[in-house]
């Protein structure tokens, strides 16, 4: 049995840094290359990542001292290597002055990771989805969830570790399953909670994975919990990394096996069947009652080889 | 395009417990199923999960009496219902006494939760797993990582929240790529690290998912890393929750683009291409020199769906 399935790189995968799995357990190494005047850093806020409009669009990489010039910012996570060269992100957020100031000049902003990639490469994007999940992680581990204790930073930000109680934790990654539900010409899309404001916007399902199912499992449990629908031949499409905060998205195929909706109307707004031909419509951004998020998401390419026939 | 591939439902999987979404965000009705005469609780501790060998094996659910009559256990975890019947997990690691009491009489025993799958049914298998998974990660997450303050629990242990600061922490649920790499009659298996003692039990690689990447970009990094070998035509297979301690076990197979093997000696003692052949043979335990995981573990299904040709 082959899988002639067309192949996608989301948006947020393509980042082909080489994570240095090996190296990075050598903590003089990391310090060495921390400070390796070699070395290029990433100025990341809570906001954004430094990218420039300039001649070539992209992530804008500081070498250590120009970090220091502008007033640093906190403990280096390493990314990995590219050419031998070690990438680091450092986040700026508490450097008001460092932020503006690395700003300065050649079309240079702090951009929001989600509009960044409509500017940058899907290495560069790639890079941004790394960087924003293991800040987000760490800014959220700061102590001991076992003790209570400060925990510090090793392996250049792979793992944190109590000195007090010696725990080790890890960054965190959290499954969603995400699926587009069918019915021959027809497919189940629902509008959360939260985004009354837009009001024609729907998309494909999606919820976090509970503890002690399969991702087939969570597919079932969450479109009967948010539609009411019960479900049949769940198929794997793709996967994407999604760094708000720390996400990873199990993209899904299912038939319905009932129709009937039954929506959970505290975690949705409205659930509703809409045919093939309005959804194609509702793609190429043509139709009246229907929008389907962008290419950025994998809702879109979920809805979209659904309803080209990739599919069924 | 169709999918016809068998569907398989691992072990501990196949829990179809209404983990009940929509009950469990009222704390009163929590509260009140807590006390309820026709609740049922699961004893769990550190070690296993109360279960009979009596008229009927299986998980032993006492009542609310029993169990404080042997002296209580934890705050009581909501796993779902069955029937209308609400069911619980109560960790009565610390009550010496009532784990001997519990456990008299009626084939009586904590049972670890790996062995106990040889016992019991698919959906104690599976309450088993979400049990596990939850009390592991509530016993290692008291304290917030935001803040360092006792957090509390809340909806019945689907989220633990900090007085205070206000985060909320959820159950955590680690992606776990595993994958069979193949190259002809020709499939990939190794050993890792402390396991050397079983010296001729190898089985597919695998690896935690790290931030930022998708399903099909983890597994050529931890294919990389442990073995040095490139692949292609990645394909998601199946996938098993795992509750050692909480993960996710995403099962996959894939074609060798490179065939020279270049081991991380640090994370594994040995990896090598075995024969079709071979691999069969261990499958049905009669290789001299090949032991292959039990059915037990997705290893086992991504294996042999291989070696008989299920899967190219």
């Amino acid at each position: 049995m082959t899988d002639d399935r067309p192949r996608i790189t989301h948006v947020y995968a393509g980042n082909t840094l080489d994570r240095a799995e090996r190296e990075r357990r050598d903590e003089d190494w990391i310090a060495a290359r921390a400070v390796d005047p070699s070395s290029r850093f990433l100025p990341v806020t809570d906001r954004g990542v430094l990218i420039t409009e300039d001649a070539v669009p992209g992530l804008v990489w500081t070498g250590k001292a120009e970090l220091d010039r502008n007033g640093g910012g906190g403990e280096p996570i390493f990314l990995g290597l590219m050419d031998g060269v070690a990438h680091f992100a450092v986040d700026v957020t508490d450097n008001e002055s460092g932020i503006e100031a690395l700003a300065q000049g050649n079309g240079r902003r702090f951009e929001d990771p989600r509009s960044v990639t409509e500017y940058v490469s899907a290495l560069d994007a790639g890079i941004t989805a790394q960087a924003r999940c293991q800040m987000n992680w760490h800014k959220s581990h700061a102590y001991c969830s076992r003790c209570g204790q400060p925990s510090e930073i090793k392996r250049g930000g792979q793992v944190r570790r109590c000195p007090s109680c010696g725990a080790e934790h890890f960054p965190r990654t959290d499954p969603v399953v995400i699926t587009l539900v069918s019915d021959g010409d027809w497919c189940l899309l629902g509008q959360s909670r939260g985004r009354l404001s837009r009001s024609n916007m729907y998309s494909a399902l999606a919820g976090f994975m509970d503890q002690g199912e399969s991702i087939e499992e969570a597919v079932a449990r969450e479109i009967r919990e948010e539609a009411g629908i019960e479900v049949k031949n769940v198929r794997y499409h793709s996967s994407q990394p999604w760094p708000f905060p720390n996400s990873l998205m199990i993209g899904c195929h299912a038939h319905a096996a009932t129709t009937e909706i039954a929506m959970d109307p505290e975690e949705m707004s409205d659930v509703r069947w809409f045919s093939r031909e309005e959804t194609l419509l509702a793609i190429d951004e043509r139709s009246e009652i229907l929008k389907v998020p962008g290419r950025i998401a994998i809702a879109f390419h979920l809805i979209r080889s659904w309803a080209v026939g990739e599919v069924n």
